[in-house]
């Protein structure tokens, strides 16, 4: 008889559970991670709402921190008991797309390689990270030793959100002493901005409506702080800029509203890095895209994964280039989690990111 | 008494005329080009029809090919009776958007050095060159030699439609093997499919309703040219990639029909690189920009210019990597110009490109 | 018992047999490739000589054509009976210096993850292509399907001397017009020549000392042909330039000679792309780097391999972008292979590359 | 009769000394600076020793911090009176290579436009700095105001040192999480590792003998400092490195042992960004450069220059990414400037940069 562990399932729109499911089997090219520690996601509330569509009983999220289990028969260069992380994406690495450097949009092994989104499979196409156990599909590539010293903590965001935020930075293509306005300052805006200050931005400029989320923006590396109830930021950062505009202006939240404001802000020449996951069709207005003749570039990245991205992100942290701790402002047992989920989708009581334990 | 000139002038909304000027006077750092050849671009039948507008009296047109017919007392290495031509954008070249790499984005001398489409002059902000002379303003930046053999016509395309046609490819960022879609055939996009074809695309599949332009797309480097007249073209070109979509789309018209299907076939992770002139407000439909989690760019690209941008251009007609010269369908003398402005403007006869001389 | 093959191993410095060796076992990520044709490659003269060492015993060769004749159990998306290729550089796709974009240095799965050329395996750490089988390793990622209608002679430099060839355009960074000189035109100066033409370069200057050469180097799309037995190659490349140089210079032998007129004739900010296998230490004048001062770039390429790359080659070929054909001057059956190494190793009868048959 | 200054003046190999000259005329395109504070670089001291040849009676240094005194009749946007500085590479930005991307290597406006470090004209072939006032030539590009609130001594290390440093961490194509090597951490180096830092190496290591600039370095973002003295470096680093090498290094010092080294610990596919000025012919050692086999790049940079790259530099500055301020060291007056000279050729009490006043 298989054994048993608490795994959090999508039941239905509006409904997570805690529930008992066997430990997953692994095959000769996967590993079994226990999780020691995990957190919600943005995009676990889509779910959960029902706005993402998940098979019902699906154990959910996509961001594992743990320990190895059990190693797959292929797989080589680790031991069992070592502490690893996996990114959200988890890519296979050897499809068409990814070698063709789309490893986010992995589409397997049949046809012709490419499927939207298809790097991600943890809590969307295959069980996920909210659990006692998470099996890893090709572990070769996607298990990430975590080095000495650092705490769960320290590399929670690492799987998802740093990857993600940074992204949005490297997309942006800042080059040293570039004007950056970063839009929205949850957790994945707020390392967006961490990101862009560590690509070397000479001034960023943030914009979020909630004072705790500018003060930690601040900390994370911003120069200005502007909230939009208090001004009209288009017009603000185009006086902050004498007119010019920012080199490059990063959405982090997935509303017309932003992402306008992050191309009514840009240069001429500039690029608008999009992060958010937008819920109707986006409308690009005429005068600010310069009919199109103003050497504008619009980019959208998908958090990238893989154990090289996840040791990069890693080591940054390991050598205190940026301090993501504060960003863990709440902390719950797995059994727990229902409690957990209902305080983040609600952000209630400042909520950035939950750490949930086993 | 200053010595005239014939000049085709926008008088008004649906007027130009050819009319008597004075040859303009040069500074230290113009000079002035007697004009031999020169063409009409789609853009001046926007400025005909009052849809971009300009100051009545401007002598419009900005497609220069001619002879230095005197140099201003700066202007270094060159020698008055040399035949030169210069791009349609000419640009200062010391701005800070020139020195940031924005130079057609130039915003000149004071402030923060950035304009939408600054960089384009000739017949928007000062006179232009459908006229028997033109000042040539930043001179030594701007006025590039023709190598020896060439004729005015196979030169023509570069200052305007070669230049942006080729960046289209280039904003592209094709790779070697790369399937490339290119949407209109009209001489913009014609040019993007020989500039596609340039950067090594192992597959092009160009979009047109006209069987002509189609025809002249086998010609430019095109492998497959499809009529939107009969075939669903976003159904097909996915059927040709194998549900893959292509690596990269140009958009070469300026229609949120074309913009769309730009998207619409294109791979997770591909560039859509847009040309077109918009006139409302473009629409990125929700599911082919995959929420936004797609990894897509798009790109826009104004004509580049410069005599080194017009060299390279030159060279590649000169060593025969592609002949422009089935483009010129038509040829009047300036004084018959508004007739060339009936015939261009209406598509009549089949009409690519018309050459008017002086 | 096992079944038998043919395979030519490597026995001693100065010897190479065709043996009967077992048909290897494959495990589950392998394939079995049955090949129909291959083709000795300049390294495979190195080690028949002894100056690349390999073990005594090992199956020569790394250029891949034939047919697959079994699957291991985790390899999808292929029929048994396909024809395909495999590039001759195999790395996993999954280790730290892949995901790095380093695939050609893959170090596999243990330690740090790289490994100067360690992508490179067939023929050189596990048996190669010169025999009527081949283990392919990580074949998810490096079994590429052959588009129907191509022959095996049509895609047989796909494997290594065309994506070598083109690696040296690729990296020499080359923009549309660009004035580009290769020197030395055997098979892989021959590709890289073809491959600066599929980059848009402008002028084309190729050096070598051998008339069919030159020729061929024509066919290939060089602009002007040197022969450096009869002109001062660098004297006249700075000439034919007005003694401005060329944006990039291709090295495809590994000399000191040819190396340091690759720098030579470069142009300061241009691209020195470097494809030889040195045989010692390099030495870099002094006046041609300008003392460190001149914003040169040297850039070397390995081989790039995996089946998106593959299919990118074949799909250049299938439209007819370029023509390799004309690189196979000898056909030799497997078992006469020995005497197929005496003529390329001593470059007689004007022979380019081989095409070994089974 | 002229107006006379003081300027510092090369009169023969060993020997500079401060004359009286007269104060230049200006032409349209130009502007006269009055020197407020300047300082001496490394080059200048190989211009005293006669390494690198100028004409005698000409006057050096090419790091200009002052204000404006007189403007030329073309040059606009600008107020006499106003501070400003201009980078030690003044090019023209309208030469053929300046519109190429290698505005350092500026060949002016006669024949091809390419010049090898032909941007440098401050002190090299026209006057320079080391004076109490300063011709700018093409002062609409190369005039950059100084934000209010910026010191002379803030804003002192960016027309040169900093530029070159950056560019030596820029053209090394750092990406977050690299680890990276400096050798050497004279003023330029320890630029280099600040540049390096603001780019997000997430490790950097840097070598050098002498322990104050150990201090300094770690002051400027190292993580790791090596003592050349005491530890054979590049086992050191290839220990640190598990083995892997360095994903880029930066030599900054002009020797063939620090080049060697910088290139022996870098991993295959790694850039060796070369910032030093070297006096004889390098070598490469075969093993490190994997017979050319490693993807290997070496890439050497020239100051960049102009206004846009100072506004940047000082926008670093203004915003606090780094404090510069520590580099000097030492103060003197312009007619003390010779036993400034005698300090810092011969690196006495400490001297990293020297801050000359009027």
């Amino acid at each position: 008889m298989a054994e048993m562990m608490k795994a959090t399932i999508f039941v239905e729109p509006g409904r997570v559970e805690v529930e008992e499911k066997a430990i997953p089997n692994i095959g000769p090219n996967d590993a079994l991670m226990r999780i020691t520690t995990t957190t919600i996601c943005g995009t676990d509330v889509h779910i959960l709402k029902g706005e993402y569509p998940v098979e019902s009983g699906l154990t959910i999220g996509h961001e594992p921190v743990g320990v190895i289990e059990k190693l797959g028969a292929n797989v080589q260069g680790y031991q069992e008991g070592q502490r690893v992380i996996a990114g959200a994406i988890c890519p296979s690495f050897s499809s068409y797309a990814c070698q063709d450097g789309c490893s986010s949009q992995d589409g397997g092994h049949h046809g012709h390689g490419y499927k939207p989104m298809g790097g991600w499979r943890f809590g969307n196409t295959i069980n996920g990270a909210q659990a006692e156990y998470l099996l890893v599909p090709d572990a070769q590539a996607n298990l990430a030793p975590v080095p000495d010293g650092l705490t769960d903590e320290q590399v929670l965001m690492c799987p998802d959100i740093m990857s993600t935020g940074f992204a949005g930075a490297e997309s942006a293509n800042i080059k040293i002493g570039d004007i950056v306005a970063v839009f929205a300052q949850g957790p994945i805006g707020l390392c967006a901005t961490a990101g862009a200050r560590l690509r070397g931005a000479g001034m960023i400029i943030v914009v979020d409506g909630v004072d705790a989320r500018l003060d930690m923006a601040r900390q994370m590396g911003a120069d200005i702080a502007l909230d939009f109830n208090k001004v009209d930021v288009v017009e603000e950062i185009l006086k902050i800029t004498g007119g010019r505009g920012v080199d490059a202006s990063i959405e982090a939240l997935g509303l017309q509203s932003t992402f306008e404001a992050a191309l009514r802000v840009l240069k001429p020449g500039g690029t608008l890095s999009s992060l958010g996951v937008y819920s109707e069709d986006l409308s690009i207005p005429l005068g600010a895209f310069c009919a199109g003749l103003g050497d504008h570039k619009i980019v959208t990245s998908l958090c990238p994964g893989g154990k090289e991205r996840m040791r990069r992100l890693m080591n940054i942290i390991a050598h205190d280039r940026i301090d993501l701790g504060p960003l863990v402002t709440h902390r719950y047992a797995l059994e727990d989690i229902v409690e957990a989920y209902d305080l983040f989708s609600h952000q209630r009581d400042g909520v950035l990111k939950v750490a949930i334990t086993t």
